[in-house]
């Protein structure tokens, strides 16, 4: 039954993308890791030999100021798993609303100095699913995307057919400004860019962009996901450290990071929430998040909001973590984040640095690279946490020490790297 | 500071849409609705001026089979979210890649006799992310789609730029044939339908589909949601149950409709699988699902696939309520499937029976008005379950002769609804 005339051709191209990939060293295998609670951030590693598996202290999680690890907000998911049950067993319209979206949507437009706010499964679906929907609502929309604006931003901007994509140079008012002025005066025109750009750790001119933004008349959309919960008085991100919230149209960001829990959200004027909430596909068309991990990031953003101290621990920490590594000679880039990239220039090296960190250290440090970053400037990026003690930046800043010295870059051809790679 | 030269017309297009979206009888109130997980499918409704809300039997969740009220799912959530946390706190390859997310793509690929699974944020990423990946691959692809496919699948057919698009009737085979047959020989081309389309309650002629596909070398992809943990012996969905898995190439479900709890998946060959994993952004560049969510849904997937009395109960009671609806003379359009839609045939009309449901019976059902369904076919759509009693089916029986005797089906133009409804 189940023989068909040809092999489909989708299957060869599969095997033949996935050689590629492992010929440049691209391909990816996960780490199994299994957070441990109570010690975070120490993590259990999935091993195939040792039945317990092996203790690894993690150095690139997203849960930032492991709010996911609060006490007070696992107990609040797991007494919503107890009223309500583990999922939401619907969409938004289809009784999939709780009381709870509605809490933690106003809970969040107030963080931003909003009238509204909109949940999404996801911060890659808030941001997929909004630029898409603004960009494809009058004729003639003009984005202007920032050049490393993350994959969620180029998936909706990309997606929005009819509209007009122009690419400005990271973080160049200049280009910007010329790019605006060459528009047409009259067409909608849409500036998106991040505060936090995660993988180099620098922040953008917001108050520079939105005034660009005013004189050329264009909506402002941001990405505060690496910066929600860790900037601000109040943890509102860097427009709100910055005190530029009111200037920007639509704040988008997620509850995935700072807050440790999970979804994304956007926050705007009572007007274009509603309009996204009537037309966002990705928004309509899907199971709402879980009542229980609407409860936890619920609890996750007052706490966050109220307990300034966690923002002044995390910093206190990366700078002691900075100060310790200057110390000890181990190059990393300087950013004005919390962000400590450490460079490593090449794809293989990258990854023995991070595999023989996890070996023979216990460390896990992703290794980061091409497509995520452009080649040549593959990195680690170490996020140190409240978490961290400075016992465990010593291990870390002893071990990177060491491979760096051990593990040379490679001055070798793209093609007999792959060629070692596809031996190994 | 905040002034800006002028009001961005996306305001204004915002405010007038949404005035058009209430003319048409299409603006949309979310109901609040606190799920009571030990009383499912009773909710509770939240009430401005009752502190206490109102007691509410729902007739229209997705939780097909109660599977999120379950005590041994809820219990493996609330484990593990004290022991890992209540979120993943990274990407797939970012340290959000636990034991379990791994245990639970096994679990999925074994139900369906796949290879490998894969795990997404939601059923609507698995579907967009899968199809726009796959329908980009390689130059040329044809996606040939039913006319019906839910939106999440043409997000990602109409994502795949430079690909072709052919929409096929709904479930017509000798359409789609004559399709496939005046397509040039070798585009590579794809086939995406569903099995049980959730708004009407029919089921598509798999085994037909692919005999197709086989005679036309196109690749098929299926879209399993409605159908998941309901039907088959092992509720591996319509494939399982027609005998036909190993004849789909690409079977995708969600695990929040018949599993209960949150997130979406593929299962394919291992090659397909890698590619995807490798290839998809809308997989990598978004945190992963909670462990809780992957040990919830797992422990489901697990029950529903050993308990084939649960997919009994659950047809036992739709054929109940069939029996009752036909004896007291209430139209509703047979499926061959556990979906009961009650016929309305208007927005409005809908919308008034749905709340009166609510107001006077305390009773909650969807209405299910254009963009959901065509203009003219607006439906009550019931999904009556395992924990729906005879007293309740008596209940909703009664209250739908009443209401839709006395609520008639207007006969106004669409201006003077649109004035009424502003009205009221
Ligand atoms: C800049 C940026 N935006 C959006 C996202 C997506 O957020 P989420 O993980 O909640 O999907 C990420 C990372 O995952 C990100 O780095
Ligand atoms: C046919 C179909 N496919 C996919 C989805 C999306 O699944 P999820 O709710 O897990 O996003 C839905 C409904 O939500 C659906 O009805």
């Amino acid at each position: 039954m189940s023989i068909r005339n040809a092999r489909h051709p989708f299957y060869d191209f599969c095997d033949d993308a996935l050689a590629d990939i492992r010929r440049q060293g691209r391909y990816r295998t996960f780490t199994p890791l299994a957070r441990d609670a109570a010690r975070y951030p120490v993590y259990e590693e999935e091993l195939a030999d040792i039945p317990q598996g092996r203790e690894v202290v993690v150095w690139s999680s997203n849960d930032y100021l492991g709010m996911g690890v609060e006490p007070e907000v696992c107990e609040a998911a797991i007494s919503a798993i107890r009223e309500h049950g583990a999922g939401a067993g619907g969409t938004r319209n289809i009784a999939g609303t709780s009381p709870l979206h509605k809490a933690l949507e106003a809970e969040l437009a107030s963080l931003h100095g909003k009238e509204a706010g909109l949940l999404f499964t996801s911060g890659y679906v808030s941001n997929q699913a909004s630029l898409q929907t603004i960009l494809t609502s009058m004729p003639g929309w003009i984005c202007f995307s920032d050049r490393l604006n993350h994959a969620s931003m180029i998936a909706g901007i990309k997606g929005a057919r009819g509209s007009t994509t122009i690419i400005f140079e990271h973080n160049d008012l200049a280009d910007l400004e010329a790019k605006l002025a060459a528009a047409p005066v009259d067409a909608p025109k849409l500036i998106a860019f991040e505060s936090v750009y995660s993988m180099d750790g620098d922040i953008s001119d917001i108050a520079g962009i939105c005034a660009l933004a005013r004189r050329y008349n264009a909506l402002t959309y941001i990405d505060e996901v690496h910066a929600v919960g860790l900037y601000g008085e109040q943890g509102g991100g860097v427009t709100d450290r910055d005190d530029v919230s009111d200037q920007v149209d639509i704040i988008e960001g997620t509850l995935a990071k700072g807050f440790g829990v999970h979804g994304g959200y956007i926050t705007a004027s009572a007007s274009i929430v509603d309009y996204l909430r009537s037309a966002a596909s990705g928004f309509i068309f899907t199971t709402s998040l879980p009542p229980s991990v609407v409860a936890a990031a619920l609890t996750s953003v007052k706490m966050v909001r109220a307990q300034n101290w966690r923002r002044e621990k995390m910093f206190e920490r990366v700078n002691t973590f900075r100060a310790k590594m200057r110390a000890a000679g181990v190059p990393f880039t300087m950013t004005p984040s919390h962000i400590v990239p450490v460079p490593v220039g090449d794809a293989e090296r990258c990854k023995i640095i991070s595999r023989r960190l996890l070996n023979e250290y216990g460390l896990y440090a992703t290794p980061i690279n091409y497509p995520t970053v452009p080649q040549g400037t593959e990195r680690l990026r170490l996020t140190p946490g409240p978490f961290h003690t400075d016992e465990m930046m010593d291990q870390m800043v002893a071990a990177l020490k060491t491979l760096l010295a051990e593990v040379p870059l490679p001055v070798v051809s793209d093609n007999v790297r792959g060629m070692a790679e596809a031996a190994a």
